[in-house]
Order: C-alpha cells, then sequence, then structure tokens
C-alpha cells in the first residue's frame, strides 16, 4: 500500500494512548485460580496449571534481545495491523536487536516457513490502518502432529522466542495445543493468544472483548442507518438486511440497539423460543399488514447472518440431507426425508432448495453459510402477502465484507495496539500458552486493566463430529443478559413506529471520536 | 425523527458557511445570453426569453411576506433537508410573517393538497440532516394538462408565491413546463428548481453541481476502499461491485478515482467503444488469469448500474424483445429474435434470460434495472474461468441505497443550505422558471457565485417513444474529459498490482472535514 488517501495519512499521525500498567516495564503479578477440569489438565499438562498474570508497572529490567514470530489467522478484523506495531514497539523497547517476524498468508506460513521480517519502514505503512494486507491471512489450521512438528522446525529454525497468534477462537484453541505440543517437546518458546474476531463470540469473563467488532459494528450500524433513513424518505421499501456474524448474533444486536429497525431477529433468542421457519415469516407477514393498516409501505427487518442454524426444524432437515445425500441421489433423498422435514423443505423456495441440494462443501455437507437468510425471509413473506394481497415492496441487502477492513476506529487502534504491547511483555517473560486480555475496557486507557490468562483455562470439551475435541466456548447472545434485556425495552415501540436512529460514519476526529459499541458499554455495567 | 445519535446531535450544531453574495439582500444581475432554439421558443414561450440572473450583495429592500412551497421529488439525496432550511431561513429572514409550506410525499402532494406547515420547530429537527423525511418524496411526475390544473388550484388555495421544486432533469423539465402553464395561465406563481441528483448527471456548463452526488460517492468509496482491503487482506475473492447510477457512470468513476480497483468498466467507454458482453467477459477472465500467473488470486472489478444500457447488443437485443412480447408468447418470441439477438440470449445465464423474459414493467418493457449487472459478469466469467480450469472465487456486492440517505458532507450540507438560500432570494424577485446554480464550488463558499438560470435555457427536445418531447439533457461521462482522462493514466497500472486506496468514512471534524469529490475538483480545473 503506498497510495493514501487524506485520511489514511493523518491516522497514521494517530498514536494510541498506552495503558498506565504497560507504560513501563511490566512485572507480571501471578493470580491464583481454581483447579481445572480433569479432562483439561489431560489435555494439557504442561500449560494448564499457569496462573493469571496481571500486569503491573515496574522498574526496567535488563533483557536479552528477543526474536518473535507473528501471525494473523482467519477473517480480517480492524485492528489488526495495530498489534503487529505494539508487539514491535514492545520488544524494540527494551532490545534494539529484538526482532519480528511476521508469517504470511496466515498459519500456512509458519507450516511452510514463509515470512518477512518487519520493521519500521515497514510498519509504519500500516499504523491505524485496516486489514490484514501487511502479512495476509489464512484459515488452514495447525492441529494435526505433522503441522505441529513443521511448525516447531520453523520456530526453530527462525530460533523464534516467541509466537504470537492473532486469531478467534479456533485459532487460540489450536495455540493452546501447539503451546501445549512444544513445552513436552522442551522447546522453549512462548505461544501467546491475541483474541480477534469482529462476531464479537470470543469474550466472557475473563475477555471483554475482542478486537475488530467495534470498527466493524459502526460500518453496519451506519449502512443500516442510511437504509433506515432512505425507508422513510422513499416510504415504500421493506429492507431485509442481513448482517456478519457467522454463529451469534452480537453484531446484528448492536445495530439493533444503534439504528432501532423495526424488527431485528436475533439467532439465540429464535432458538430460545424454538422459532419455525412459519412463524419468523408470520411475525414479519403480520408485521408489514399492521404497518399497512396504518398507511406505512415501508420497514428495516434485521437477520444475522447465522440465523437459519438457530432454526431447530431448519437444523433438522439440515441434518437429515446431510445423512441422506451421503447415501442416495437428490429425488431419493427428499423421498426419504421424515415427515415434518419433508413438509418444510417443500415449502421452501426454488433457489434454497436447490442451495440445500447442491451447494455442499468438501465433507459434502450443506452449506449453510451460503443459504441467503434475508432473501429466504423476503420470498417466504412476499409469497405470503402475495396471497392476501396485500402491498409490499422488498429490497434485500447484506453488510459483510465492507465492515473486516475498515479503518479501525479509535478505540480498536487503541486496544490493539495495547494487545500487541501485551504481548510483547508476556514473550519477555518467556511464558507459553497465553492470551493477552484486557479489561476496564470502558474507562480511559490509562486505566486499563491488562491481563494474560492461561489459555487452557479457556478451554472446555465439545463433542464435535462424534469426536470429544478441546474448544475455545463461543459466547453467543445471552437472552437473559443486560443487552439483551436493553433491545428488548422499546422493541415493541419500534415495530409501528420508526424510531429509526442513524449513527453516521466513524468520526477520528471530534467530539464523537472515542464513541464505543453499546455492547462493551452495557456488558460492562455489570461490574 | 426524535431519536438522535451522538452524531446527530453535535451535526445540528453545524452552521453552514454563507456564500458572500447571499450573506445580505441580493440584487438580481441580469447577463445577456444568446437566443434559445425554435422550438425552446415555441413551447416555452412566456418564459424562455428570461434573461440568466447573477446574485450580488445589495442593501436590504423592503419586502411584503411571502407564502413560498417547497417539494422532494424522485429519490433522496444527501442535503435536501439543508434546502428546506435555507429557503426557511431566506424567506424569514427579511419578513416574519412569511411562510413555508412542505408538499408530502413528492409532487403527488401537490396534486392532492396534502402539506405541512414548516417552522423552526419542526426543521431544526432536520438541520445538517441526510433524507427526505421531513416530507418525503414520490416519482409522481406533473406533466399532463389535468395535474397542471390541479397543481394550479393548489397553489391559488395555499395563495403561494413560490414553488420550489427539489428534483433532477425530469422533475426540472417538468418544473419548467408548470411554469409556463402558470404564466400563461397568468398565475403569479415563481416556479424555481434546485438541482438534485446523486447520480452527478444533472450538471454541465452551467451547473457544477447537483447536490447528493459528494455524500453519496463518498459513502459508496468508503466501501469499495474497504472491500479492497478485504481483498488484499483474505487474498481470495475476486469482488464484483455495483454502484448506483441509473444512466451515467459518474458515481462509479469518482469511486475508481477514490479508490483504485483493478477494474472499472465505465458504461459511457463502453458504448464508444461499441464494447459485446463478450468483450466485457474476456477482459475480465483476462485479468483474472493474468493476475493467476503472478499468484494473485482476489482483485476488484466496478460496475456501473447502468452499463448494461451502454451495451450495444443488449441495447438491441432488448428493443427486439420488447417489440415481440408486445405480440406473441415469450417461447415464440425467442424464436422470432434476430439470428445475432437469438445468440446472445441464449449465451446469457439462465437467471437473466427469465428477467428480460418474465419482469417487465407496466407498459410491458424490459425492467434493465432489475438486471444485476455484477451478477451477470460473475456469472459469465465464472463460466469461462471455469472451463479454463482457473481457480477463481467471486463474491458481488451492490453499493445504492446505502449513499442516498447518508449524513451529508459539510460539502453537501453547505452547498444545499445555500441553494435553498438562492431560491429564496429568487422567491423575493418573484420571477418564474428558474434553476439556481451555484459556481466556484472548489473555492470557499463566500467566494461562490450564485446564479438563477432559465430552465428553459436548459432544455432540448429529444425522440422518446417516438415522439419529440422536451428534456434537459442527462449530463454522461465524456470519454474525452478531463476526469476520465485522470481515470485513465494510471488505470493500466491497476491492473496487475494492487494500487487500492482506502478514502474511509466521511468525516465532519478535522482536517478532513472538507473533501469534496474528485470529480468536482478536475471538472473546476478547466476553468
Amino acid at each position: 500500500m503506498t497510495n493514501h488517501s487524506l485520511l489514511q495519512k493523518l491516522r497514521k499521525q494517530y498514536r494510541p494512548q498506552i495503558a498506565d500498567c504497560l507504560s513501563d516495564f511490566v512485572a507480571w503479578e501471578e493470580k491464583k485460580v481454581p483447579c481445572l477440569q480433569n479432562d483439561v489438565l489431560k489435555t494439557f499438562p504442561h500449560i494448564s496449571q499457569n496462573p493469571i498474570l496481571e500486569a503491573k508497572k515496574s522498574p526496567i529490567k535488563e533483557l536479552k534481545s528477543l526474536r518473535v514470530g507473528v501471525v494473523f489467522s482467519g477473517g480480517p478484523a480492524a485492528g489488526g495491523h495495530n498489534c503487529l506495531w505494539g508487539l514491535y514497539e514492545g520488544i524494540k523497547k527494551y532490545h534494539k536487536e529484538s526482532s519480528l517476524v511476521g508469517f504470511l498468508s496466515g498459519p500456512s506460513g509458519i507450516i511452510e516457513g514463509k515470512y518477512k521480517e518487519l520493521d519500521d519502514q515497514i510498519l509504519q505503512d500500516y499504523y491505524n490502518e485496516g486489514g490484514f494486507d501487511c502479512l495476509g491471512s489464512g484459515r488452514t489450521k495447525i492441529e494435526t502432529k505433522e503441522q505441529f512438528e513443521k511448525a516447531k522446525q520453523t520456530i526453530k529454525q527462525l530460533a523464534l522466542d516467541a509466537l504470537v497468534v492473532i486469531g478467534g477462537d479456533d485459532t487460540n484453541t489450536n495455540a493452546a495445543l501447539l503451546a501445549e505440543y512444544l513445552e513436552a517437546e522442551n522447546e522453549k518458546v512462548a505461544v501467546i493468544g491475541i483474541p480477534k474476531t469482529i462476531d464479537g463470540d470470543m469474550r466472557g469473563e475473563m475477555i471483554e472483548a475482542s478486537f475488530g467488532f467495534d470498527s466493524a459494528a459502526a460500518v453496519y450500524a451506519e449502512l443500516l442507518g442510511n437504509i433506515a433513513r432512505d425507508a422513510i424518505s422513499s416510504r415504500k421499501y421493506y429492507h431485509f438486511v442481513k448482517i456478519m456474524g457467522r454463529t451469534a448474533s452480537h453484531l446484528a444486536l448492536e445495530c439493533a440497539l444503534a439504528v432501532q429497525p423495526n424488527l431485528t431477529f436475533i439467532g439465540e433468542e429464535v432458538q430460545d423460543l424454538q422459532l419455525s421457519i412459519k412463524d419468523i415469516t408470520d411475525e414479519i407477514v403480520n408485521l408489514v399488514e399492521a404497518r399497512a393498516k396504518k398507511g406505512i409501505y415501508h420497514g428495516v427487518i434485521v437477520f444475522p447472518e447465522g440465523l437459519i442454524e438457530f432454526i431447530p426444524e431448519m437444523k433438522s432437515l439440515i441434518k437429515e440431507l446431510n445423512a441422506l445425500l451421503a447415501k442416495m441421489d437428490q429425488n431419493q433423498a427428499i423421498e426419504h426425508l421424515s415427515a415434518k422435514a419433508k413438509d418444510l423443505f417443500l415449502r421452501l423456495p426454488q433457489k434454497i432448495q436447490q442451495q440445500l441440494l447442491i451447494d455442499r462443501d468438501s465433507h459434502g455437507n450443506v452449506q449453510v453459510s451460503l443459504i441467503e437468510t434475508e432473501k429466504l425471509f423476503l420470498e417466504l413473506s412476499q409469497e405470503e402477502l402475495g396471497k392476501r394481497g396485500s402491498k409490499f415492496s422488498p429490497l434485500s441487502h447484506f453488510f459483510g465484507y465492507e465492515g473486516r477492513c475498515c479503518l479501525p476506529t479509535n478505540f480498536d487502534a487503541t486496544y490493539c495496539f495495547n494487545l500487541g504491547l501485551a504481548a510483547a511483555h508476556i514473550a519477555m517473560k518467556g511464558v507459553t500458552g497465553y492470551i493477552v486480555a484486557i479489561a476496564n475496557l470502558t474507562k480511559d486507557p490509562q486505566d486499563w486493566i491488562v491481563k494474560a490468562l492461561p489459555l487452557a483455562r479457556l478451554i472446555h470439551f465439545e463433542m464435535r463430529k462424534g469426536v470429544m475435541k478441546p474448544v475455545i466456548e463461543k459466547k453467543l447472545v445471552d437472552v437473559k443478559g443486560l443487552v439483551f434485556k436493553q433491545f428488548m425495552k422499546n422493541r415493541e415501540e419500534c415495530k409501528l413506529q420508526d424510531c429509526y436512529i442513524n449513527p453516521g460514519p466513524i468520526q477520528f476526529f471530534g467530539p464523537a471520536a472515542n464513541k464505543i459499541s453499546s455492547t462493551l458499554i452495557i456488558e460492562n455495567q455489570k461490574q
């Protein structure tokens, strides 16, 4: 990237504020923690006994130089480049000979030994920039013995003291497994995770936020706000908007709070209430008719990307289809569906039927992610409203890729710089199997509390394709939680009235520049 | 709108700068202009002899109170509310008894006499806000004798001294016809146009810009920049992006300048070069293969919404289909196509064939606007690349409704306030058949030159559906013009290299807050 817009140039001058506890050298205070589950102890004998660490400012200590590797894993999220920057500044501050190696195109770069040396010259081009393009990213997982061995060879070859892995739940689970493997092999390298995902599902009691969520949600809310304003200006369209978030509905929920559309389906609630496709369609159709009675022919309806998988009957249908299509052709498979599943299948629009039958992944499974949820409900509603002779002009939208690589908000830019810095300090301490976490995020950055959590403490065991596997649980929307309660407060009022709010675009200057997501603010009220 | 975000609240405090020539009372200086075409003179005997007027600051004159009506027409564009604000402030400043009436839901509000009185209380809720929702808008055209008569009745009933029409080329053409009609009927009301359209095609020698273009282009460029950043971060997708603009390709061209995608098709050039569907597909396919040879499997390709109608063979096919389908059923129509048209038809993806046959407007014509250009070329490219066994993962996007109702940029906010103010001063002068225009727009607002142009001077005659009709010509992209030349400068370089720029979101504070579109800057270099 040698071409920069005016705003990119201005953003290069932004200097993230540093947490007070990271502003000098760090002494990591050990916190006693209760024992872990037996199966975690068994799978991670070397790293599961790690204490939780909390960063305390401390007088500088003399240090040997460090050689650190870093990798992006999975979908990009705004702020990733600032993790690199913080990490680099952190290790360089205490020893000029320290160096940072970036693996290319994701974890496969570790396996294949593809990397580049990072220096000031390269990094300054990425200060406060969106995307992961300094290194690229990828979805290759390091999870087999052979892959661990190859990773070990690369680490040995490059003589790395630490490997920082920037990724989501899967990536950090594999980071834990790699840390365990390397420790067992007596390879002295600190494997350190940084929590990333725009979906916002990698957080919990010990992790307040994954980076990228704040920025992505802000972009989607900007667009949703503009669409809502278009709806009340043109007064003739129903906008069916799908918002990214493969599993959890946090992004859709955050946008619902920011914009107040007429209807927002939250996957976790749909599952909780055991809603069917018909229930959801009926809710839309009834809303359209109730609004029509008031002379209103426009509206905004939001769907999280992962909604389909929260609908119990869809889940069953997909499960049946996966099993049947492994054994027989499409027509036979339809015939062999259970009565309930077949009934549902035949009620689906043709295009969706086709997608269920044809688009299958390499394991032969239905690719649920390809099903266009917003169009499914658009078509079903249109069909039903057509039968009833109701006027209805729908349009569909998908907000996804637009939000993963935007310029990070001041929050994400600052958060990521500090995450990188914290990882540098863990690398200096030379402990492995940790993920860095920052608490108190709604406070001024100087008051942020920086911790390092043993990765093993985040892990539990889940049945995956018939096998018990260690996983970091995705944090779904809690339908009894504070954020959902806030959403429920006026959602009835928003149905018939238009209470749309326009959040506007992300600001980097002026009084709105330090806005943070409502989700984070509300979640932090607990404390 | 009683719900406001932080940014909305902050925007309410923004006060647009006023052009020096509008800062006090205005004396309109008459400019001699050459004679008009004969047919324009004949159609507009009463208003075609109007001189061009230029605003000059002048000592205040005593005035009687004015009663002014205002209406939004057509698709919304950012800044419309500031036209109302400027207009209101303008008439109120010189007489407290002056009043402003807003017609509801577009021109149909005039015909049906549906309106609301506007006051400070109502308007301040819309200061610097996006959308047209204070009044709503609509696409009803006032063009028949009966409609003119109804409009006249409403104007009489409300005792309007002026009617300000905020719209695009069609709306302003009809404003000219209405002005002529009312003048012929001896109805003393000043009909005044304000040039609006995000498409940027309502400008020319005498009009530098239509409002809304700057804001919409900024939103699309923001999104396109984010998508491009995603492309080089994920390194696996080709993004096919369609950008709004029903006829002219100005928005796509502006985005191409702002972001530098790998390929941008400009409708006007496609027509100029007489490119076929196959030519365009080949260009994409060749690019994908040339990049693959360099190990690059991602890219960004931009299509203007109106592209289809610039492809000569598609135009012919659509014309033939329209004629045939009026007489026979679909299968027969396909059989009766000319050899060339039939060949093209059969090469189109099935979905597009269906759209051409089934989706027809109330006149029985193919609805070209429903054809998803980006998906057409995505499918055709995928098919061809599939044959060649090339790796290709495409995704499609449409940037449209997101940009029509955003918070207006400082430029559009200021421009619109001054347009409204200028319309107020024309209303005070009491002359009819004018459109307000501001020149010197790239300069500081205080140096803006404010004119009123006789609407009749913008009109020429064109064959429409077999009849010569008065129209305001749409300003298309000039493939020999400066903006296009700028685009050509490095478009070859952008094909194989990634020269993506990220313009980022619209800023309202700080050093990037007064950015304006490259199109306007380059066009103004002429002067």
